[in-house]
């Protein structure tokens, strides 16, 4: 797969490159006339969302300006400007009826992202590898970030791939991953919203205790799925740094 | 009650000064050559623990020196160097039979904090008053830092006294405490130890749910009773910084 840089822009202190490789779409954020070797962040957004999600960006600015870091934001398969194939539109509509007839959507989402996870992980190892290899990045150390379908593609991200070496997840039940989970041994921080209309609590409970890492945090906060606090962009940051700096 | 500064050292940039309130035992910690007001923290010891605890300085010392706090320690009633009254230590001994014999602790425990709530709440409420008068601490606000039976006697005293307006709890069940947590509404930091042995994990999340605040964050970390990780107390220290700040 060819690896491109396709467009560059700064804004306040942080350079972000747009790139492709093969066919994923992705943007690199450095700090603003970076050279050398850094820590690099993952950064893997929600369902429904694409590389550019407010969060994934207001995440990518602060690790990138305030830590040094860099970060990678790809699409996940079928999402942002990545074309949609057949299979998942089939599957994307079924789940949608199914949800409407009052299926219990955790097995739908632990579905949607079975299918897509082979090809996300294989994304994820190949822009890795790819992107450590640009002088302003280099082989430093790994983390990731992902919550929703970020993290339920993520934990077997990180069950297959040991250069990833702390992550924060959360946001998700156990429903389907309590295997990769338990393969999962690197540093955790995870993030439950407390009332989460989305994600049952006892099935993100779970979650957090199915994954292997001796060194795991859970971090629980008032409010519905998307309403994850800015002060945990604080803790995220500090968690990277811990850990990778 | 008279209120008397009784020896003074100072170690690593803190001043300890030791004092008595009345019958109530206790020290201060200030920054060394520390003038003028401050926010205040008021830190809670452990069920036979008493106010210079392990996990009680080690806060009080980063507190103090990284945070320019003021931090005030008592021994609970019936701890450390206060008298043991016959209803406690009758109290006590039976508590330790009916364990022995297999009861169900947390109702046990919550049954001591009872009997000690009363005195500790009034406790506070006047050492803060007194401390306040002290031109190094000055009127400035005011948190509460207490796990275990520091929770069970800080909940109620958050209940009962409006001008603490942020808390560090956890390590314990809601068991008795469902009416006072739901009285409690400023922002809280719940601690929770994922593999603890004496406070039952669906308990400790019922507490952290039944709390009044609408910002409170619960942060769980694997481990028992006693091995809470080094990293809370940087959390716990931006946690005051950001609410007393």
């Amino acid at each position: 797969m060819r690896f491109s840089l396709t467009s560059q822009t700064s804004t306040d202190g942080v350079t972000e490159q747009s790139f492709t490789l093969g066919e994923i779409t992705g943007v690199l954020f450095t700090p603003k006339g970076a050279t050398g070797p850094r820590p690099l962040i993952l950064m893997g957004h929600g369902g429904g969302q694409h590389k550019r999600a407010p969060g994934v960006l207001a995440g990518a600015h602060r690790f990138t300006a305030e830590g040094g870091f860099a970060v990678a934001a790809i699409d996940a398969p079928n999402h942002g400007d990545r074309p949609k194939d057949e299979q998942f539109i089939q599957f994307a509509g079924d789940m949608q009826a199914r949800m409407a007839a009052g299926e219990d959507p955790a097995g739908l989402v632990a579905a949607m992202h079975d299918l897509l996870s082979g090809q996300a992980v294989a994304d994820w190892q190949a822009v890795l590898t790819a992107v450590q290899e640009l002088d302003h990045v280099g082989a430093g150390p790994v983390g990731y970030w992902g919550v929703s379908m970020g993290c339920g593609l993520g934990v077997p991200l990180l069950a297959a791939d040991s250069r990833i070496r702390a992550a924060v997840l959360g946001l998700l039940g156990v429903h389907g991953l309590a295997a990769p989970a338990a393969r999962v041994t690197v540093p955790v921080q995870f993030l439950l919203q407390w009332d989460d209309t989305r994600v049952p609590r006892d099935q993100a409970l779970a979650l957090f205790d199915a994954l292997g890492s001796t060194d795991k945090t859970l971090h629980a906060n008032p409010g519905d799925h998307g309403g994850i606090p800015a002060f945990e962009t604080d803790h995220a940051l500090r968690f990277f740094s811990r850990h990778l700096g």
